[in-house]
């Protein structure tokens, strides 16, 4: 079986005890998170980056689930390539119900690009006009999500939205680049 | 078989096209707003009040799905008894993952408690001592979501959490109570 076929069967395959929910909660748990953060902040760019951040919270705590759930032999990365289908096939199965597609490699393969259809954060919500102009990026937060994810696994990455069916594209893009690797401290006993 | 192992059935089955989904973005998710509310209201109570209200709105819309996905025969709500366990046994299975016990009816039949040990709201949460003291109740939005969902089917209640393992309790209780039935309108042709 192809490492990438493995993934796909750790992604649909049920983790671990907690119970599987329906994603309307959440949906609309994260719509009222944007909401009081348009409330809270004047600036949409304010609120892009407040997304991103509290993403890179629930990602450097998510990665733990995230271990814990799926093969780990399945799933490891040695390359940059490994790590962007685990995020693709079982990172977005796991934790948003379905698969993202990698594409756009670089030829240094240190950028590429999740792809998706879906995206239950978006369900339901229609984006007023002024905050399309504005550039909002409403599920900025999977950007934070993943960067603080790789980042407890040594890899600093800067993660962009570029697409958004709330704002006319046909699909979501998120831009994911390696910046570099982070040294892992070892402690060595005297 | 009976109205409940009825309901029972219902809420194990999966539901409807939506993807199912691992609890701890939800978790994580609502984790961040209400850390936002707790920066942006001074008072405790503000933020259990914004909660609530914010559930409010999540209910009236999350009744829908519900409606759409619980097989309607099996889930009818003749009486305000099997409005209770609709709540506990589809409701909450759908959309937390766990079911409720409904427990300490009234002589009249107006007032229950869902009891529930699970809360996958709750997960990884720890408060510190001064919002224990202060009164927040973490999962507040609970009871506004059953306030919304039940008042778009003509039923206004009162919900509040009494217990919450958070603050040291057992289990987590919400106590129902039926204030009036709406009046639904209808519009009659001439």
């Amino acid at each position: 079986m192809s490492n990438i076929a493995k993934l796909q069967k750790v992604g649909d395959s049920t983790f671990g005890r907690i119970e599987k929910i329906n994603s309307e909660l959440l949906t609309m748990t994260y719509g009222s998170l944007v909401t009081q953060l348009l409330r809270d902040f004047e600036d949409t760019d304010a609120v892009n980056k407040q997304l991103e951040k509290m993403g890179h919270k629930i990602g450097v705590r998510l990665i733990e689930e995230y271990m814990a759930k799926s093969n780990p032999s399945a799933g490891s990365c040695k390359e940059f390539k490994d790590t962007a289908e685990a995020i693709a096939k079982v990172g977005f199965k796991m934790f948003l119900g379905f698969n993202a597609q990698v594409t756009s490699w670089n030829q240094e393969q240190t950028q590429f690009s999740l792809v998706f259809q879906e995206n239950p954060l978006n369900d339901f919500v229609e984006l007023p006009e002024r905050l399309k102009t504005e550039g909002l990026f409403y599920s900025n937060l999977l950007c934070g999500v993943i960067r603080g994810a790789l980042e407890m696994v040594q890899m600093r990455v800067e993660c962009i939205f570029v697409k958004c069916p709330l704002r006319g594209d046909d699909v979501s893009e998120i831009k994911v680049t390696l910046i570099d690797y982070l040294k892992e401290i070892v402690l060595e006993d005297e």
